[in-house]
């Protein structure tokens, strides 16, 4: 249920392509199927090799580009970018890929992650007369390249991605070549595949099946990938490091068809599920999951346990943003928004309620209400994550820990607040073994931040504030 | 994948309200819910006892009403109507609920089903004078109540529901009372509820837990309701017959969490699944089910099989009415639309693939077509229906058996066509067994006409065509 | 400034053609001409000979018909409508022309005026189970005419037209046939024209210079006009009689380049002035018009009495359904709307203020106060009509005489009212003089109710009242 | 009708308001009355003292601002824009006022003018790594006060606008002050009044009347003015010079109700039309102005020789962005778009035509061509300024004087050319004396180089291309 909350949603996804006439169609379906990584808003920019033009609005990326317009898209290459939904801020003029013109040629950005020095860098370079234009901290990358004198553009984007810190996946584009970098922990996901003879590239693998094109590997942390008409070659801005992937794209972000560093998603949420049964059975009638992205984990603690999977609780598809919210009166009397539990699967049953996390409890002491109200006779709550008890300065918006239950409160007072049965969560190492990691270290293979408060990277006295993530 | 076929989808979703401050609210919520009964159009009207009025449109419920509107739509009663997408006919004059205003008072219809009998009686009133606004069998009833001269209200309309004929559940309101009629074979899904001292009334049971209501009881066949500010009285216009609810409610159209006939849809479809189990087990690896309404399906195919059951195909939640098709020329470079094989979950395993039904069987190929793309090694189709042989007068917008691939090929022939490795279809007897009903007759409890070509009503030569049905 | 009183605009706006490759293209360019004659709808119908189809809208005519649709929306003929601006009813339903379809054809109906026996009409045909769908009295034509049993169309439209009073010029279509009727009295416009072999017919002549077509000739009182591919005939309703054309035509609601009953209105609208001066000079510095229906009369007025023309006020064309109405306070403070004065102009000089009628005064006084805060040291008012005693049941929205300032006040009190140095209306014979009838008696050659109160037809007690009149 | 031809719009307009509560709404009026000096898009931004917000978009004020965002968009002080319609380029990101947030506080800038050498410092500021987001030359100006070093803002901006060349008049809004600065030859027009307690600053003097204010004075060339909650203080960056105002101000494109340079534009124009008929007076039978720009000087020009002055042209007021074009068929068939003539005026007449400029001869040859076809037995044309021969930097769209129809032929060319009886233009000293500057030198008082190709400012070789002018 984590994907519900607001705040909570941290990431953005990326596309690009390089090589094909029908390079911003393409893009288009590739950021139609990355559409679950952010809803706010999407782009795309292409170029014919001469000039660079853009696309970019807010709203899904159905709304946001018109088959009168796509027409006339076309172009060689083209990056696309799709934001999540931010608590207000934003707008227009963040929405990505920004797209720079100068006398001397174009250059256009798209950025999933979180830098944690933005804020120290933008004050820099405000003081050296730079005049920023979004409140996205993209556009810090694009004025140090700007700033970086007479080098080459590959030195210029190597030493302004040194001088950045934090989790990020970057595609930048000009009139002739197309880059591809990765933060140097390899934090976010970024797979890299081939359509024919064109290059594509994609935060998730999903994109690849959409598109047609062939898994060919992971970007790697550190690395400059620089694709032009000339092909393909290969640059480090940083040393080689363990890689330190997001636990968070397993457990509810990425959709279940991708593999993240090479692991099916579906099939690491049905194991962190079996993994979860096995640390924590319990008696039932029937397992039940909060869709969507908790089916998976519900089917896996079904079939270890051997109690028939059902569908307990069914998810509104048709709520957008014209939806109209219930007024206080018309919750009070019960009308559901997003979520109603089936009173015939539950009524008289002892029901195991699966989740991927808890945040703030609020949502999990409605969902266990629902079901009572609904018939059930116990409800034994099974989350497939550890308890998150620290907040996250790579892309997930909870500023404080204030907001996170478990950061102050044990298993069982949180148990109590949510009016569960009983309460599990799965144990760290569940976690890494179930993913098939069972020998990591903490942050070494997959970062473990929000569940241990080790944060793999240094963190700044101002970081995330000013900054609109993705 | 059914509901996914144009033309196919045959129905409608109707909701009303009686005796509550908040009912045009309650009715936008209560539509929200029959959404996927619907999708090209939606309307509200209202009473508060001295005036009617109505907002209707084209789209989906959420595109409808707005915000604004909403705030000064109040009464004490509304009916509302989600109408299926039609093949270009349509427009907004047919958007239901149908309002006639005039010197002695107003009328307002929403139905849901198909009148076979709908271009005899519209020809014999435009003979003496009639003039029709819009080409829905709707307004056919609206002409033959008007026209029943000056006996009270509920005895014109018995009149009238006394010579249509065909498959109908209709909602009737006026400034005093609302009345709600079901078909004398109950081939239409309707129930009555309860919300505080309200009435409430739905095609499907998920719309009272949606808003809070209690479900009371189904609404009978041949059976008049009428409710005021007095309360709730019934007549009857027909007399007593077994029920011959619609089959392809339990088999795709109806939500999982309704209850049709009081049987759960979600249920009734896991036991189409594990009878089909019984019928036809296939030695495999995977079994997987064509989303979103064979789900339920293939989990009681795997529990029955203990095979595990996973998510073989992901359906694209985004594709709407603003979604850019795929030119021809990226579709065959493999571009997908709808529906994405997840290669990680197919890729050298064998595969049940559970769908509940084939219409044409070219979307069936095309998924098995898929599936072997993604590496599957085996494909083994089970269809938790009986083949489709004969086209609906009742609803279901096939005018013609040709379409039916059914019709005239055999189980063997159908399979060579899709390029499974195995096909079967559910018996008769199975499918009746599976939702409950092991000693029905052909059309006593159940309507199997399109499986077995028995149709429980006369049928007219002129059925269907001039006509949009809902 | 009689226009821009809501409520007193009452006049649509008719055009259509038969027998051009381009007619719903014409008729869009033709409506447009008319736009001043209503901007709350406007529609399209047209015909190939075997289909009928419409468009329409509400709102102007840019808005509601798009490039996209309009391309394919061809025909050989067409009628349209535009539509004036009601005080809240009305709304879509009521967009004309009407298009009834049936099994027997199909029947599209355009109308300007106003049926002063509507509503006895209407109670008849629902009494004998006539469903109305709008509460134009449009559609009491369209129910006679389909009444009227086996006759052939044109009888039953001839018998229609004889049971229908009041004022009206109607535009009637089939898939067949065009016809055309204005009602016995003439009291509307209406033009007949060629372009090139095709028939045109339009409310104003206006039209005819837009779409490049040549005036052929008026349309005479009583007559039915029926053109097909067979050529144009003509049959008559009713007996010869004088005409009684609408003199509000001339004072302010037809365009200034339109000649209506063959007199150019511009032309008689400084006429008007000139008389004006004869009748009532004032010594001055300079003469304004109330922009726009009064600048002609403020020349003639101005060339009358050899004093400068000058613009002394002026109209904010921007003002539209979007313009956000200034609050209460912001309008104290003196942020105007429509109208400016130019101070420069009017500052310090004794001004004459030439107006084209007064309704309720409130206009006027407003008008006076602003040209006194910008520096007049005199305002003599002007008004190139007769003062507006009695309502008007042929169209004009003024449905009782207590809304009228000249009902029951003489011209001293008025000019008190509203503040003026001095006040002058035209006399009844001065209007008829300067307009070129100086022989009529009144309603002979032009309709003078609403100055004299002797209304040319019968008038019922329940006139005007549940119908829209267009 | 210069104001017609695409291309030759320059300008923009600017409005600003400090001190009042409704300080935004006031601005949409202000805003709203200097519609006509742009219409391709319009923005505000406010500032509370704390903090600057913006709402600006594609289209007409009224298109631009909604309702429900203006309720929430206050504060003391604001600045708004209208911008004209460019030939393609522009889009959203050029709509002003351009807004600039940084740490250290935000800076807004509204722009009518056209600076010369806004190439050459652009191409240094991106040398020097600064990134452009417009291709608008005012946010060269914002580039060049941010790096202004550590100065106070006053001395920044005084800077700031010694670098920048050519005709400008700039809005500059902090959080705590609002600056108003004059080109040092005072080329474009910019009034300064009071509102109460508030100042107020627009292009033109119409704007005041509309909102309520006072005209205080105009601003002067060279002054910097500063306002704040502490008062207004003026400062200048240049010394004083006499003005140069723009020429085609008074001719076609100021309201007719503004003072531009405390002259009224409509007593000028009118002026021109007497002075015209003394320089070449006609034989005729009717003066007829192509509307509106004309109209003035056509009733000058009438009263001057006492012909009488008839509406011989119709402007259709509702041709805008959402009109269909006539296709060139249609066109051909005579469907007329903007302009139509009155046949009931001009037939059979002796027509003198007064217009207010020729460009490129085109629209004056279809203007007499028209009026020929509607009967004209003589068409005299009369210009009420002299021939355009030489392109304009200061805003006007000419880039090249091919264009110019006057620049290479002569009076009796163009005649030809136009197909007039006779045509005639006003000469340099008769627009002067009109105006009312008898003994100004050429391009003193007002710029004239236009007509005698004397530019008052210097013109660098890359003048005007790569900017969007305003």
């Amino acid at each position: 249920m984590l994907a519900e909350i607001r705040g909570l949603n941290e990431e953005c996804g990326i596309f690009g392509v390089w090589g094909h006439p029908d390079a911003a169609q393409i893009t288009y379906y590739g950021l139609h199927s990355l559409q679950h990584r952010g809803q706010e808003g999407a782009g795309i920019v292409t170029t014919n090799g001469e000039v660079m033009r853009g696309v970019k609005g807010l709203g899904l990326v159905t709304e946001v580009f018109k088959q009168e317009e796509m027409k006339d898209f076309y172009g060689k290459a083209a990056i696309g970018h799709v934001r999540y939904a931010t608590a207000g801020g934003g707008g227009y003029e963040n929405v990505q890929p920004l797209l720079f013109n100068s006398q001397s040629g174009s250059l256009a950005l798209a950025h999933n992650g979180n830098l944690v020095n933005a804020t120290a860098l933008k004050h820099q370079l405000e003081g050296q007369g730079s005049i920023f234009q979004t409140t996205s901290d993209t556009e810090v990358l694009a004025h140090l390249i700007k700033r970086g004198g007479n080098l080459p553009l590959n030195e210029r984007v190597k030493n302004a991605l040194s001088m950045v810190k934090g989790a990020f996946a970057f595609l930048i584009m000009t009139e002739n070549e197309m880059m591809i970098a990765l933060d140097p922990l390899g934090m976010r996901p970024l797979s890299l595949g081939r359509l024919g003879d064109a290059f594509v590239v994609a935060s998730e693998t999903c994109a690849f099946d959409v598109v047609g094109a062939k898994f060919e590997r992971e970007v790697e942390p550190g690395e400059l990938i620089i694709i032009s008409d000339e092909g393909i070659r290969t640059e480090r801005y940083a040393g080689v490091q363990a890689r330190a992937i997001c636990s968070m794209e397993y457990v509810y972000f990425a959709r279940p068809d991708s593999n993240v560093d090479k692991i099916n998603v579906h099939s690491a949420r049905k194991n962190l599920g079996r993994w979860l049964a096995l640390e924590a059975p319990s008696e039932a009638d029937v397992v039940i999951g909060v869709p969507d992205s908790s089916i998976s984990a519900a089917i896996g603690y079904a079939e270890a346990m051997s109690i028939p999977y059902e569908i307990g609780l069914i998810k509104n598809r048709y709520v957008g943003r014209t939806f109209i919210q219930p007024s206080q009166s018309l919750r009070e009397q019960g009308v559901k928004m997003k979520l109603s539990p089936v009173r015939a699967i539950v009524e008289g049953k002892r029901v195991v309620m699966v989740d991927d996390s808890i945040v703030r409890g609020t949502t999990s002491r409605r969902i266990v209400n629902m079901l009572r109200d609904a018939g059930a006779s116990e409800v034994h709550v099974r989350i497939s994550s550890p308890p998150i008890k620290n907040p996250c300065y790579y892309g997930i918006d909870t500023s404080t820990s204030e907001e996170l239950i478990a950061s102050d409160k044990t298993v069982e007072e949180i148990r109590e607040i949510i009016g569960a049965d009983s309460l599990s969560f799965l144990s760290n190492e569940g976690m890494l073994s179930a993913i098939g990691r069972p020998d990591s270290d903490e942050n070494k293979g997959q970062c473990m931040a929000c569940f241990t408060g080790k944060y793999p990277t240094e963190i700044y006295p101002d970081t995330v504030h000013p900054y609109l993530k993705c």
